[in-house]
């Protein structure tokens, strides 16, 4: 049976979640420009297909996608899709305290608009665990991907890079056209770094404007780091790596009385 | 090509636009019981397939669905998720400032949650018209099927009634356990219809607190109405006169300058 | 004695509150442009009488009247006042959570400002009922006269028509002046009506623009219907019609324990 | 012809704005507990009394009254009704966005509730002034009879004591019981006074807890002060003198450009 | 041991809450143009002073300051910060908040930027008492110097006139540019007063527009009053003055149980 | 002359600001609980002396401190005050308006509540850019000595650990009890860790909740790491490691045009 709570009745909904000792996984996305050969949902997709597959694995209860995500530097492309911050606290803390009244208290937020989610996701989440008294962990797959980009030979995190492309690649080839890839090499800059893995001195994540954005935008379609180096394995050994990990959250919140 | 704005490139995104002479579609669902043989999804099932069945008639450009609605008085089944109206205001407003952003100015919202999520779609429309000089039309099923439900022979608007499992089988066939329906007869009560077709003088509807809703819930498992009389052919004629009505409103908005 | 309660000192409060048996009714109108033969607080006065005429013969606590409503789509006339839904939800859960503290736990919202009012009185009425634990009915003028007013042969619900003419001039006849009413008949529009007697298919109410409301109150002074028509026989008939059905729900709500 | 908004259609409306020079009045009270011999409306008495008087020696237009202010220290008695004062704001701040709207720019608030609700309308009077490019003045009766009340041998300002008391007595005869007034002397505390003509040191006005609220009721039903020394003719010179003073302020708006 | 709790390791904050009996004191300021002669920080420092010195003399804990304040009609000069009021509220209702967790219930806000922050602080006060069971005094230096300055021959209370200087010069000379004041006395105004020792009829203060707090600060660099006639003995005094009453609030406080 | 704002008269701020070119510098702290060796307000006097000396290396204007931090999780242990993240948004939201009026675009916010404070911040960052047109950089500490700590030979960042210890002990030594310190070794968690120098696979952090902070407290007094092993003198290096970066931060702000 399907792990998405969506399509279960409620009698369905309560046996899952029994048998979900308690764990549920929110996929978290955007819909914002992924440059010209990735789509708009990349984000909310990778979201998604890592909740579905660590569901499937756990019994965990999957709960349906929130599509929309925090990307005002984004704007500068058609079809971006930008929600307040605040606004999305709530939204994550409805659902929450949703779930929390019908006894699924282990919540995995997954961010797959990797980084920049997760600064309201923190938010959201001292909020429900205090009010709530429910635990809170949010995956995000560039956090969670540190040990494996560099083995793999994957260049640091940018925006529709080779990370994200592979990954695409893997799981939902129809939608990528890796023939409209454009580089744009990530230039190293003095004291500013936005990659997880970066181990020298930095400032701290802050959205770029949208003079900034539409710059950048301009050189490589929206680009930021080198997705013609993309490649399918490698997305398939990022993702398992990512489903590995994302398992063994699920199993460690499972343990947990 | 997909209706769906998640699955384009911002370079396919802005064709798209052009082409949908700015017309957008925003489905928007539910996560809320719907009785034992109905997916908890049911309402964003109904918004996602009209939605989607419009935009590929009409070239509208169609952005991924809201999923959770405003259901405070269904938290007393499992699975059941609600969100604060103001939330979900919030939200609307900024997915259409977005849109209105990129040139789509003219927006329908399809509410698949009939009659409950209509009261804070309309102070989100009256916000964004104001504001955002954008033209909102909300189009419920509930009343866009006024003419058709007499004719066929399908009750009054409960919840998980014969015209919502009939629209769900034609649809979503592998969604529908109607072997686990039960019926529960609308009873009339003086001064009081929530049936958008009743012609006689009526309160204004207010969702049902915890307790009534518990205690409706127990008699037929959440249905309001009789879900056994369902049938898959009225739910296609129910569909094809909505998506008739719907294509028209698109049209007609197509046509304004 | 006045059935008021800002005319009462506490110690009469309190036994009216007693004899009331925690029935209150609160009259919430507006102050918004009636056209040129009505005053602008016509929907103010409408709730204020129909409040006063059913305290005094159920023995219901009558609270002073929330002058202001949501009229953003007259503001094109002068001397309309218009206030933010999410201010008069607060407003008005404030003062029902007083009158809950004081053992006033069965409130009617009374609209005289016709299903504008509704939308914001709706999510209200929920959130009392949730948080506070009381029981609110919504009372609106239009949804409770559909019996009555094919009867007497007036027109569709519009702005300052004949339904709402005829009832000041019944009520107020010193603060109309037909002399100076202008028709506007109301055409029918494919796919959308405002009027909850309408039995076809419809889009959901939104009120109007800036722009479209400024054209249509340059035509008849900003009647929508045909005020001429109006009749202080036919008023009174309908306002009978409205206190029996007021009385009946004030009735209702003080048999329940 | 009345002075007050609510009479007027649009058409009178717009004369009256011309003929105002631009000024307006709002008549703000409260629905508060006054000992066991004065109404629950007397605060909003005492503004629409005001009000109303200066507007017909001056044609400044006078607006509907906001029967509600903030009371949470009168809860202890049954029938008052409090509302946050961050609502009372945003209701205020709206009613006068509208009149700016139409040309009303100078506006006046006058507060029957004496030094309460001055808090509240401070921030609500800056704000407006520095976004809406309005004057506002704020006109308080406890403040507006500081060279009065001592002449009369009248005490200091409490609560329905021989100030309010002697007023209503001119104003609202019928509404006042004067048999039932109990006397509650205001004992002077070390380093605070809630009387604005108290010329030493003291703290600033924070309204009583409701425990503190309570005991005093005990006392004399709710008054602080001597309300048995009232006097009708004290209160004809006292109201005369406020309308002196209103009409002042009125007509030196009336005479900025 | 230093008086401020930020000093203090955890450990030594539990015995001086202990010894405290209770009471903290918050100082709050703002960071505005206090004309060329004194420093923009001014009504900070004269909070920190008052409570540094009663903090000492009676073992009361104080917190860190808030160094900014509510001062948009000062923004006409280089420097000025102003914080909008509701944020300053939700600042100070979370210090309150959080002291009243560890046992400080009695707390007094010390408002150097007299008169202004005084708005703010009531209704935070009113918030935290009923809210959070806390008792909260307002002590103002131009409420609690009404009986010393008119013995000191000091004018009326202005910005930055002699009473502030006098005080910055006795504990701040070397912040004092006495060679640079520029004096611009206080003209009656018919009917307005800001001065708390004012005795005849006043509107209430609101802080000015911009326009005119443009100009009056053209005048004399920002000063209302005669900064030229300070003198640091005078601000000896009236320094005592104010420390001997916030002693005896302190104390006061320290005495209930 | 001093670099902070505060101490100057507004003709001075006014030279100032232009000496700047633009930049200023906001040090933003917390009052928490740092163990039994380091007074509360650790993190304030960290920001506090960053920004004083880059000040006055630099020419930055060098703005009051925000004393208040976002601490839910340290409550456990008495003293600690905790602010709302959102009301942290809004007051620095404020606090840059203003200095932008004034012509300081270029703000560094200094983080002396390493990788806490900066979830919020990066909301406030974003917001203010996109609306006020500043640029906005996040100094932490932690982020900015990722080059040194390891050199140094000191442990991972914790709370009260040897890092923060050491910094307090070459700036404040007075204090500092380091007899008190005691050591809680930081163990490896599977996934998990705060430490920006990780280099492994992570959860992403969420402060702890009060349970689990308040377990972690009675262990070492509310350190995180090993303060025994504090020096003043690598105290010193990582200062000037951090003074570098930040000076070097101001130059780059102010070479731009």
């Amino acid at each position: 049976m399907s792990c998405w709570l969506d399509t279960k009745s409620w009698e369905e909904a309560q046996i899952a979640i029994e048998e979900s000792k308690g764990v549920a996984i929110v996929p978290i996305g955007s819909v914002e420009q992924h440059s010209t050969h990735l789509p708009l949902g990349t984000d909310s997709y990778v979201a998604i297909t890592l909740a579905e597959d660590a569901g499937e694995k756990t019994k965990a209860v999957v709960v349906p996608p929130v599509w929309y995500g925090w990307s005002p530097h984004h704007m500068v492309r058609p079809g971006t899709i930008t929600i307040r911050p605040e606004t999305l606290i709530d939204l994550t803390y409805d659902i929450i305290a949703s779930l929390a009244q019908h006894g699924l208290k282990k919540i995995i937020l997954i961010n797959g608009h990797r980084i920049v989610n997760v600064v309201w996701m923190q938010l959201c989440a001292e909020r429900a665990q205090r009010e709530l008294g429910v635990t809170i962990k949010i995956f995000d797959p560039a956090y969670m991907s540190k040990d494996i980009v560099g083995e793999l030979g994957l260049g640091p995190v940018g925006h529709a890079e080779e990370i994200e492309t592979s990954h695409m690649m893997y799981r939902y080839p129809d939608l990528v056209h890796l023939e409209k890839a454009m580089d744009n090499p990530i230039k190293e800059t003095p004291l500013y770094s936005v990659d997880p893995c970066y181990i020298h001195d930095t400032l701290c994540y802050v959205p770029s404007t949208f003079e900034h954005a539409k710059k950048s935008a301009e050189i490589a379609g929206g680009s930021t780091g080198c997705p013609t180096k993309s490649d399918a394995e490698k997305g398939r050994i990022y993702h398992e790596h990512l489903i590995k990990n994302l398992v063994a959250v699920v199993e460690a919140l499972q343990a947990q009385e």
